[in-house]
């Protein structure tokens, strides 16, 4: 299925949250990734993030669909790929 | 039709983005907001956003999706409604 990954972390645990999530997902923007993932992996990813979040300060958000194509996609000002390139 | 937007704003603008956003969307985490809106006020707000950002510097991304169902939406942590009634 496809994916959008949003979170919402504390400065001391954004980083781990991130390299986690780029193991799995395309990173698009600062706080936002996308990506095909199986059921599977995502649970696997959840889990993982799970242990690095603070439960009572953090949020992660998923929306999935079955389908890339039922979305589309709107980027306005700067493309993130630079800065993924770059780390 | 239904949109997923999310925002990555200097810290000088974001304060006006987050106000106008609200206008038009549901606001769902740190700047993550969801909601039915029409293409032509989908196009409004965006236009207004593009007065607001430094399109060197920022960025929106808009996922939009003819019908809310064809997405699931999983929430991980802190849900925003708090916050959301606090302002």
């Amino acid at each position: 299925m496809y994916v959008i990954l949003v979170y919402d972390i504390g400065e001391k645990r954004v980083g781990k949250m991130l390299k986690l999530c780029r193991q799995y997902l395309n990173w698009i923007q600062n706080s936002v990734f996308e990506g095909e993932i199986t059921e599977v992996k995502l649970k696997e990813l959840l889990n993982k993030a799970k242990v690095i979040m603070n439960i009572e300060d953090d949020s992660i958000i998923v929306f999935s669909s079955r389908q890339e194509k039922w979305l589309d996609k709107q980027v306005i000002g700067k493309e993130k790929n630079d800065l993924d390139n770059m780390l």
